[in-house]
């Protein structure tokens, strides 16, 4: 594998631990067990890239990779052994910064290596960043990322974006990686310094049907 | 292609853009940026037609065809700029009694056509009509589409089972896509203008496990 | 079919029957129609298996075998006509736990069959006795079963691990499984009778993200 394989492989499990702590994070909030830890860590480290998997019509990545499993495993202890600290979950804000701007293009990246229209690869890289964290939510029953107000789902939209409209320019895979990541995290380091956030809906809607 | 397969592409596609602009409105409803809307509006819009993908073992219907996905986003386009409207939520549910006729027929329509058991059909055809909503209605934190008391999932159980078994019996294509729409979209007429429901489980059951 | 190959289809079917009863339940709870029955059943009767057979790559197991969606529509029949009996739940409450112990297995051992990771194929345990019930909670608005106090996860993975390790070291199909079986019964049966459960996380950690 060439440097540049070695650093996909590298982001991959790094992206994997984080968003596996993330969801530890979420078990630790709501007082769980063990093994509650380890389940939740899963679901939000492997599920966006499961769900781009099973979209896509590949065989799903962990399945027999278990060191994905046994990467959120470990999350999950260290968030268990870390216990609270103050400075955990600004660590970990940033560091899924990190994670969801490397999973949007690790996940336009597989989808366009296995021939997806473009505009799907794109998609494909969006529920890749974000969907593990979907799950998440909705199984910890705590607000959605989806309904967050600062940037989030754009972020991963940005930086997959950027990726493959540069590689569909036939830009070196290097420079759109590098380019797509910077786009997403920079606009998501905004997002958390300065509390970005797209226009809402001006409507004065009723909550009725 | 035949006058009929027209006939579907268009349905087909309506009912993707009628769904969508339902998430969309989910969206709305919270305020949301216009990304969340598009994003409301592609699970949505595509959800049900994914699973019924996904059970069947086609490639997922969209992936391929992002076609699928800009009329999801136009849709949430479109509701952003009507804005609120009080026609705005009429026009959407008797346009949504539409999207799900026919996505019942065009989901139990695949499925007969990659050879799966009339049964399983039918499933597939009430999946597809409802799965969409249900995944906006989790996400949005709504009250979900499956626990409404006015008839939503019969409808498109009767549709598609009307259709499954007029395409058993040898009946015209035509014949039996049109009188499963017909049933389908009478009985939520029925629903929507006049209330009709099934009876509820009458136990007075205690909340308890 | 030998009495072994039997004893699985047994206990297979009967798994499915004893969860679409529970999901029956949930919508007995909330007054549902026969309809919302019918279909919590079904979800909630499959679901784990319909994520497992996703993940391995395996045909869905009940779309081309109808009799699993037919045994789910009966429970759902069962239970609305038994109604309100206090009696049910503790009766629902044991068989849940045979469900449970029985899905572990069968589905750990379906995914070593089709050559599954040893550690994914304890994982696909979990899931196929979990993720039905994870999913008619969400869609019941319910407590997930993944955040209640007393042991539940744990015995699947208990049991869908004793049986693969003993696999693994070569043991006979039967003693396997009766082995796993037994683990999780075990487990599960100390938690319902004795509140049998893992130490929460001991911080006191804030609410805030």
């Amino acid at each position: 594998m060439t440097a540049l394989d070695w650093a996909f492989v590298v982001f991959d499990y790094a992206a994997v631990a984080v968003f596996g702590a993330t969801g530890a994070l979420a078990a630790a909030r709501r007082k769980e067990d063990i093994v509650t830890f380890a389940f939740f860590a899963a679901i939000t480290g492997v599920g966006g890239g499961t769900l781009r998997d099973l979209l896509i019509g590949a065989p799903v990545f962990w399945v027999n990779s278990p060191g994905y499993l046994i990467v959120c495993v470990l999350a999950a202890l260290a968030v268990w052994v870390v216990g609270e600290r103050t400075w955990r979950y600004f660590a970990l804000l940033w560091l899924d910064a990190v994670g969801l701007s490397a999973y949007a293009i690790v996940g336009a990246a597989k989808a366009l290596t296995m021939g997806v229209h473009p505009v799907s690869a794109v998609v494909m890289g969006v529920l890749t960043a974000t969907f593990g964290g979907v799950i998440r939510d909705v199984l910890a029953v705590a607000p959605s990322v989806l309904l967050r107000r600062e940037l989030y789902v754009s972020c991963a939209l940005a930086g997959a974006a950027v990726f493959v409209i540069l590689t569909w320019f036939g830009l070196d895979n290097l420079v759109a990686s590098g380019a797509g990541f910077l786009s997403a995290f920079a606009i998501r380091a905004g997002a958390i310094r300065y509390g970005w956030a797209l226009r809402g809906f001006p409507g004065k809607d009723k909550p009725g049907s």
